[in-house]
């Protein structure tokens, strides 16, 4: 059932079987699945997450490529509370290690905050990674077209910068050698740091053995109507013509909460994982974009299917067998 | 575009980047990837997979729970085929590996078939498994139930049995041991072996143990109407009551064409694969069912992803670096 501040108080006597902390596409699923084995599990989802940004879903089977992130989300946020789990609106603060459980302490409600903790056998964390964008004075200007024909995913959208001009947006020198990757769809790229990066000789030099003309002027606006880009004006006057851009700035991780944890074993700001989405640590297990690996819909929905699937079977292991007790008391017919 | 008869010899001397032997879910979501990454990808589907026998799709984050395995499928191939991937219904006879180029023989007709051969640089075995369902006299009446209320997965179907009377389809003594997972959803389980298997005393006693009545004889048919069942009536004349069952009879893998294949490691009929569904021979990918690992649509969903993904990372680190060739003319501007 869905939780709010009226009725959380009732659901924090619950040993839950698993807590699921975010309920983008791999939260979802592993919810969904954890349901239907019949466990008890509460997802807490804080909102706006990065498929809510997604204004089209291009290659996920079975859905129109037109699909909007926020209607997967709302769709199976759905289908997981009508097959039986908890779902709350908050914002995991700490995960405590108890031994035996997980207590969980989640901020709910933006103003009177309650801070209610909630306990589990097993914590999923599916709380996924942001895409820093650039920061403009007006950050609608931003919104108006990141999702759209700004992109923050190469692997995503690549095939809709075909052979357009489009701007490559970095924050670091690493960064910009996306270029090099981006090439492979359109090679008509001109790079922008934004005024975030001393660009080193060797890649000035790079660039230009590419054709691919470096601007590291501050970005003031992006231009164009309708979400769709026309070019990105500068603090020094120049404007850019671009049809489509693809951000490379990094993401933020939405593991704070983990980092108090004993055990947990990182790569970067990634959790290792290994087997069936199986953390270092038994009792937790790590999906889609927070662990290593493409950052894919597809990849995540795996992992929450198979995070589920290794919860349910740690747990059956751990239950005395169900017996058709009616039949234990006399002799089975099929045995005479 | 959708080969066939007619338009197929035009196609046999494109050198395809993937060919992709299976159109189901997994093979779908690779040839979808394959052509969102511009690669030249060919789809070689049989018809008749284990997805057109689901009659509903309950765990797949976006879909309705009664979503028909079918139209998820003619769904993704239009998708795949508008984003730019070549269909042809076929079955894929042989694979040879020429070095560079692997070449695939397809038969294609019934009648007065053809057989041509398309060669690729990858390939991708996405032709998955098909359940091994009890042969009676009249096949029409196990069609009639098999993936309505007489289940072959329990992960995706056990929570819809959940406390009802069920009959366990084994046939192999080391099948039967399904029981002992199948009663964390009901314990009301009746094993039936369709004369299959000679139960050793052991399992006798240790289904005794539990409750679980075992009947020997042959299924004669499954009664109930409107694809719900109500119960199995044996050779000699006793009938079960159930109204729901669980075929785990194992599964015949689509595989032969790949047993010629010199360096591809095994598991029994699995490949082994490792890293993103590569096997052991670097032109080979293997996804989903005929893989090591659960058989879910989402993992073999996620399985073509990633195969798609480092089949386009190894053809494009291959490829020369597309530069802007008119900035090459002239001194960079930024760079002055």
């Amino acid at each position: 059932m869905k939780l709010n501040s009226k009725n959380l108080s009732d659901h924090v006597d619950t040993l839950y079987d698993a807590i699921v902390v975010g309920g983008g596409m791999g939260g979802l699923s592993a919810a969904i699945y954890l349901a239907r084995y019949g466990l008890k599990c509460l997802i807490v989802e804080k909102g706006r997450g990065r498929s809510v940004w997604m204004q089209d879903l291009r290659n996920y089977v079975g859905l129109d490529p037109n699909t909007k992130g926020s209607a997967v989300i709302n769709h199976g946020t759905k289908q997981a509370v009508d097959w039986g789990a908890d779902h709350l609106r908050g914002f995991v603060e700490e995960v405590i290690d108890e031994g035996e459980t997980l207590a969980v302490r989640v901020k709910v409600g933006k103003k009177d905050s309650v801070y209610p903790v909630f306990r589990s056998k097993y914590l999923i964390a599916a709380s996924g990674v942001i895409d820093v964008l650039p920061e403009l004075e007006d950050m609608q200007n931003v919104y108006d077209y990141a999702g759209y024909t700004l992109h923050v995913c190469m692997i995503c959208d690549g095939f809709d910068m075909w052979d357009q001009r489009a701007v490559l947006i970095a924050g670091t020198e690493g960064q910009i050698n996306a270029a090099f990757v981006l090439n492979w769809f359109t090679p008509y790229i001109t790079v922008l740091t934004h005024g975030l990066v001393q660009v080193s000789d060797e890649m000035k030099q790079k660039l230009a053995d590419h054709g691919y003309p470096l601007y590291e002027n501050k970005i003031v606006r992006f231009l164009g109507e309708n979400h769709q880009l026309s070019g990105v004006e500068l603090d020094d006057g120049t404007v850019i013509d671009a049809t489509t851009g693809l951000v490379n700035m990094g993401s933020i991780y939405h593991n704070r909460y983990l980092k108090g944890i004993q055990g947990l074993e990182w790569e970067g700001e990634n959790l290792v994982t290994h087997g069936l989405a199986q953390t270092s640590h038994e009792r937790i297990f790590a999906l889609g974009d927070l662990k290593q690996g493409l950052n894919q819909v597809s990849i995540a929905v795996a992992d929450g299917t198979m995070a589920a699937t290794q919860i349910w079977r740690n747990i059956r292991r751990a239950s005395p067998p169900r017996k058709w007790e009616e039949n234990l008391k006399q002799t089975p017919v099929a045995l005479s």
